[in-house]
């Protein structure tokens, strides 16, 4: 009986490996791509930065600009200072809009942000770039949304770069190669639990 | 004008400010968090590479279960083995199903890797633990889907554990605190560009 199941399972195995082996045939392009991580739910920033430990485990140079991010000590921003060496980690440093309530001020903090990110996105030393709450620069109005998408599209051919944040617009869509939405199904902050050190920040 | 409109933005986020303020103070429960990233779209493991990450930072430890990964190399196995000492990784080994076409190897494997994660489970020393493609293991009937509830809801208190892969099932999704649907909207694959190093693996 086992090893009917058994059987069967190969049989099923065989013909679906001759599909993938296909598929993976057909991907031929060798290039940076670009991502788009959008969506209300839990884990775009996470995942960005689980592309930068991959990246690091390859020996490859990864660049971060976290827009607002950094008013808050955070394990990226720990890791990053304390224990590896081969990435460049930025911050603007002003946290939400509602704890600065201050326009002006973020968008002088946010073209200072974007001065660092421009200067990763055309250096092919950066194995990886990547652009956290981005979207949020654009859809306030604090970066001009043209000038974003030419750098992005710009960059070093062999360059990946990672853009997270809700929303993200038409224009990061259309130049995203990949683009997952993360949708929020449960959320434990809802529940009453807090945010925790190494999972939320 | 720029002025008004400043104005009105630090209005504006005044009144952010004191709904933000509200939730927060609302989550007052402080525990480890159970989280299960499912979806067919990009950025599950990654999502949870990035929390380690996070951990790392912190100095917290760490535990890692790649279930079926491990008959390729990653970036996450060579920064695991090369770069930090603070976490304990393992991997099934096994690669995919369509690639082993062995059923009763594959059990086997599985509740080999099981026996890791169930240590990491019982053992409080690990802030995270990360059971990568978990889900599989129980939709394809490797695992038994209430053996591992019952580790999941036993581990410790403060014990944080990422789930990752497509699926999941009413089980696991009733046990996590919070479930991220990633949705595929694009993915670079099916416009040919291949996987690549640092970002997909």
């Amino acid at each position: 009986m086992e090893n009917k199941i058994d059987q069967k399972h190969k049989q099923k195995m065989q013909l679906l490996k001759s599909k993938v082996d296909a598929s993976i045939a057909a991907a031929t392009i060798k290039k940076g791509v670009g991502i788009l991580l959008t969506g209300d739910g839990k884990g775009k920033s996470s995942s960005a930065l689980g592309m930068a430990l991959r990246s690091l485990g390859y020996g490859y140079k990864v660049g971060i600009v976290q827009f607002i991010k950094g008013a808050q000590p955070s394990g990226e921003a720990k890791f990053f200072s304390e224990i590896v060496s081969n990435a460049t980690f930025y911050q603007m440093g002003t946290g939400f809009t509602w704890e600065t309530q201050d326009r002006s001020k973020d968008v002088k903090a946010a073209e200072a942000s974007w001065e660092v990110a421009a200067k990763m996105l055309s250096d092919d030393a950066y194995h990886l770039v990547i652009l956290d709450e981005l979207t949020y620069m654009i859809s306030f109005g604090y970066l001009d949304e043209e000038r974003v998408i030419k750098a992005l599209t710009q960059r070093p051919k062999k360059q990946s770069v990672v853009v997270t944040g809700r929303g993200g617009g038409k224009a990061l869509k259309d130049w995203a190669d990949t683009v997952s939405e993360v949708r929020d199904i449960k959320h434990a902050f809802n529940s009453g639990i807090m945010a925790l050190e190494g999972v939320d920040f």
